[in-house]
Formats: C-alpha cells, structure tokens, sequence
C-alpha cells in the first residue's frame, strides 16, 4: 500500500531531537515498520496550492493519509474525488476537523484518530493558559527580560484564580480533565455548558454545576476554557454577539480549534478590555500569517495576550503517544483487528463519534 | 503613635487602580483608620541610603513600622538601634527576612506578618511557573507576537508534567498548598524536604514522600519547587554544589526568597543546560539591577527564563487580603487585644515561630 504523510518540518531541531517524532525529518517513527511490511511511505510537508496541498498526483494513488493538527492537511471534497484508492485518514493527534467528514462517509473512507494521545498535553495547557492570564504573567516577564521593575504596572491587572469561577465550553476528554485540574484551585464555582451532561459521578467528583443555555454560562464565568471540536455547530460560535454576554473584563482561553471564534471580534474584545485577556495555541489559519490580529492584540493595560503557535498537542510527551498510536491503527487496519472504538471519527460509511456534528 | 509604612511607588496606575492597595499612593488603605485614632501616619518608598532607608530621622521616633516583601526595607540592627521607640514591625505580606530578627529579639520588638495573605496566591504563582517551564511557554509565547511559526523549536523541549517527579524544598503552607495542587495532574511522584514531617494525614491526603537527605531529594526530581523562608539555614542552599546534585535538564521555581539560590550559579546551570529551566519572581536584590543575570539567562534552546519582578504575593486579591490584615493587627495591637498566632514571628523577646532559623 502507499502511504502518504503530511508533517511539519522540523529542520535542525528535528535532527538534534530524534524523540521530535511529528516531523517530516523523524516521519512519526513508522518508515521501518512500514517498509518491513512492504508498503511504501511517502513524507512530505508540502500542503498548499490549488487541491489544498498540491499533492493530487501523490494522493491519488494514496491508500492511507496521515495527517496532524499542528500542520493541518486540509482534505476536501474535491481532493477526495481524486484520491480514489484512499480508505483510510489518520490524525496523528486529536482533531479531524481538516477532513470533511461528511465526504468521508459518503466515499466510505474511514478517519481515525489518536484520541487519548494529548488530552493530557492539553489539559495542562488550559491550566497554564488559565493561570498567566489570570495572574498576569506576560507583561511580568517582559518587564523582567527588559531591564524593568515597576510591580504596579503589573499587579494593577494580576488576581488570583481563587474565589473565580471558572466554566469549560465543552466537558469531554479535556474539559474533563481540566474540571479536574481546577478542583484544588478553591474557585468560587466550575461550570460546563455541553450537548449532555456528565456522569452524575464525574459531574460530583468535580463539583462542576451544567449550565445548559450558553449565554447563561458565559456570563457567570470569569474564565472560560473552550474544550470542544470544530463543526459546523462551533465554528465561529465566540463572535461579537457572544461576546455581548460575557462577564466585562472575563478571561478566555481555546486551545481547541481557533475558529470557534471569530478572530477579529475576539481581538477587538481583548483591545476594548470587554475581555481582560485570550490565550491559546490553536488559529484559524495554521501556520498562522504574520499580521494575524491575535498576534499583535493587548488588552489596554498593555497585556492580556497569551498566544503561542499550535504546539500544546506536540509536546515530546504527546509525540511518542501519537506515534505508538499511529502505528497501532496501522497495525490494526493491515492485520483486519478492530480498532479502539474512541480513535473511530467515521468509520465505514458512518460516523462513529458523537463528538463531530452529523448531517 | 507614630505609623511609618515604606511601599512601593505605584504612579499612574495607583491612581488609576484603587485597589491597588500596597502603594505609596493608596497607604494599605489606612490612613483614614489610624488618623481616626489620633496616629500619625507616614508613607514613603525610601528605603535606600547608610541606614538601609535613609529614613534615620523618621525612623527613630516610629513606634510602628510597616515594610512589604515586594518593596522590602531592610531593618538592620544598626537602624533598630536608632530606632528606639519602636514596638512593632508588621510585614504586610509574608516573609520578614528583611528584618534582622535576632536584633528583634533582643530589643523586644514584635515581628507580625499577614501569615494567611499571600500564600494562595504563591502557590498559584508555583503552579503556572512550573507549567510554563515544563510546556516551554516563553519561547513559544516570543514566536507568535514576532509574526513567526516554527512548532518543532517549541516542541523540542516541551514536555508534559504527567509522569514527572515534582519536589517541594518546603512543605508549609505555602508548599502543602502546591502539593495539593499538584495532585490531579498525574505526576509519577510527589516529594517534599523539610525538617519536620507533614501530619500523617495531609502527607496521605497528597500522596506525598518526604525524603530526608537534600542531595537525595533533589537527585530525584524533576522539577524542584522552593518554598521555605529566607534565614541562616537557607541563604545561597541552592548554589554550584548542590546544582551538580540535581537531575541534568531538571527545572527549578522559585517564588519564596531570591538569596536562597545562588543567582550567578543558577545562571551558569540554565546557561549551560544543567538546569532546563528557572523562574520565580523574587530576587536576591529587590528591585533586580538591570543587569542582573536572571533577566537575560536562556538555555541552549532559548528558553528556560520564567522570571518576573516579584509581584506573585500582591496580585489585587492578595492586597486586599494583605491591607485587612495588616489592618487587623494594627487594632489589635492598638486595643491589646491577642494576635492571631499563625502571624507572630518575633514576640516580645523571643521568637513565636517555628519557620526561621533560631540562634
């Protein structure tokens, strides 16, 4: 079989780090394994032009795509149509939101992805992204890497995340996980806002109160922590009109896909003060251009902006998950055994996650 | 009776902030109280000159002194000698290492802090500097404001704190607190150093091991968190020798008190990549030069500086905690009535707390 994979390239770092394993230099680690099972693996980082990577003639005759989150393959409708023997996509990672999903069931391709591989990874991201928004690190550490100490100009805007209440948009795999996190915390309340409720078990173990209508939710929290997929249900779901409803001077963090919000209107809450900061990892365009308004945006006490590119998922640690869960699909898929049924997006003809909008 | 309170100069956003309670500008919010009483009140930011702050003169008829850890005014036994009517020195935050406690003792002035004031807000403080040091945030945070977009440099030396061994050099209610905030986050192991055990039952509530042996303790872990007070025992504890002790590539916070490491060794060993990583906000002289090596300190691969000016214990949440307490000694001292145990440091002529290092 050939297998195509779409990677960032990792250059001079990938080849100092050998554990930098979703790069196009380490290739997830799977070339040995592949080529000892006598299929053939093709590597590349090349993603754009006209068919979304330009690749119409490497994908056509691909039978499996590997694509990841950080470096998003885009795979359309029109792409598909040309790669008529591919039946199998595999995220290296969480998020199959570059795949369009309903194509993929109607062409019966199956999408699979590593679903437990950096929930963690992103569950602590949230944390830390919570946390220096909140306590107002950013302007902090350039004072100190600048020669500066004017500690007003920093504490004027610095609280503690202790006595606030905190709400996740989304309680899944890393709401969850986050809802837990928070609990020592002593916030003054943990909300979450999904489609259903949690386990009444895991509802009370983190003392987490549903709030079921969505503006409702935004304007009780202090901070709010998006941890849910990109569909058709959530994209550009944060706008202005949401924005409305929000608690003045709230915190938000999204380290889950950038366009559940609208960029600019988030960018102009942040530069208004209607929000005090944003901060997450996920863009609406990866890479991101370089005059992307969440690049340049500060609340108007000069801080309030803790973005960094889509890496929360790629730690070394997640790395080596996705890998090994990468090469467990495979292994799965050539030798005919049933895959985890929580890496199953589609499966063949159908969808198998509840998480993804369905038609 | 004569209050002399030295805080730091907050300008412009002191008056903008009125919350912003520990400035010269808005005096702890007492004024209007110790005027009611018939005290005269003095508040200054001066605190350099021969006598530690320059402040002889006024000094030498206070009977109250108030200092903050943040703006420290180092009350030498020298300047408590000229000092001689004063009865009480309230630190209005935690930490009196500034004081020359020995020289309290034996003048029979009394040391109050505000024990309860800030120490949420340092473990917090804890929490998202080890997140940030572990996830390598800074680097990542200097690519997206720059217009750039390279993961693998992020990736390759950010990790995940599941699976880690975290250490705090001090398990009191600063480092109790981490510990416990440590707990959902999966670490391999949670150690602690200090000279005496945890309550049996707060050392099982947090799955915690003491080990005995600092070199042994610190050649287990990961990261290492410091939260013991500055005195004898502790000055420059983490310097060359120790450093070598450590795990190569661990990563080091430390919020308690800036001379408990040696700062040109602790540079060297992030220089050199010895130590993946340091930060804190507290500094071995407050404010830091602006040459001092912690502000320009990076690793091998430009990251490993979590540095802020010390600010962690005066976020607004924390002033407002600190200013009450502060307050309430004061009405206790003025109304005889007994303090709060957990915030007398120094007693009349003898030492109240276990925490600092007794002759």
């Amino acid at each position: 079989m050939k297998v195509l994979a779409i990677l960032y390239n990792g250059f001079k770092a990938a080849k100092a780090e050998p554990r930098l394993l979703g790069t196009v230099e380490n290739e997830l680690g799977l070339r040995a394994y592949l080529e000892s099972q006598g299929h053939e693996y093709i590597v590349t980082s090349s993603k754009e032009g006209p068919d979304s990577y330009g690749l119409t003639d490497v994908c056509s005759q691909t039978d499996i795509l590997i694509t990841t989150p950080f470096h998003p393959g885009y795979l359309t409708k029109e792409l598909m149509a040309k790669a008529k023997n591919l039946k199998v996509c595999v995220t290296a990672g969480v998020g199959s939101d570059h795949v369009d999903l309903n194509a993929a069931v109607d062409r019966k391709i199956q999408v699979l992805e590593v679903s437990g591989s950096n929930v963690v990874s992103v569950a602590e991201q949230v944390m830390m992204s919570i946390l220096l928004l909140v306590r107002n690190f950013v302007p902090a550490h350039e004072q100190a890497i600048s020669g500066q100490w004017q500690v007003s100009d920093i504490a004027r805007n610095a609280f503690d995340l202790e006595g606030k209440v905190v709400g996740t948009l989304g309680a899944g795999r890393i709401g969850h996980r986050v809802l837990q996190r928070l609990v020592p915390f002593n916030t003054k309340e943990l909300l979450y806002f999904d489609y259903k409720a949690l386990p009444e078990e895991a509802e009370k173990a983190v003392g987490a109160r549903r709030v079921e209508d969505l503006k409702e939710f935004v304007s009780q929290c202090d901070v709010v922590t998006v941890n849910a997929p990109l569909h058709e249900g959530t994209k550009g779901l944060i706008n202005k009109d949401l924005l409305q409803h929000f608690k003045p001077g709230a915190w938000l963090v999204n380290t889950a896909r950038g366009a559940i919000c609208n960029a600019d209107d988030v960018a102009a809450a942040v530069k208004s003060g209607q929000l005090r900061g944003y901060a997450g990892d996920v863009w609406n365009v990866q890479p991101a251009p370089a005059d992307h308004p969440w690049r340049s945006m500060r609340n108007p006490l000069g801080g309030g902006n803790g973005m960094t590119p889509h890496y929360s998922g790629t730690t070394l640690d997640a790395q080596q998950r996705y890998a090994e869960g990468t090469k467990k699909i495979l292994q799965n898929y050539f030798e005919n055994k049933p895959q985890d049924p929580g890496n199953v997006i589609v499966g063949v003809g159908k969808y198998e996650s509840a998480s993804y909008g369905q038609r």
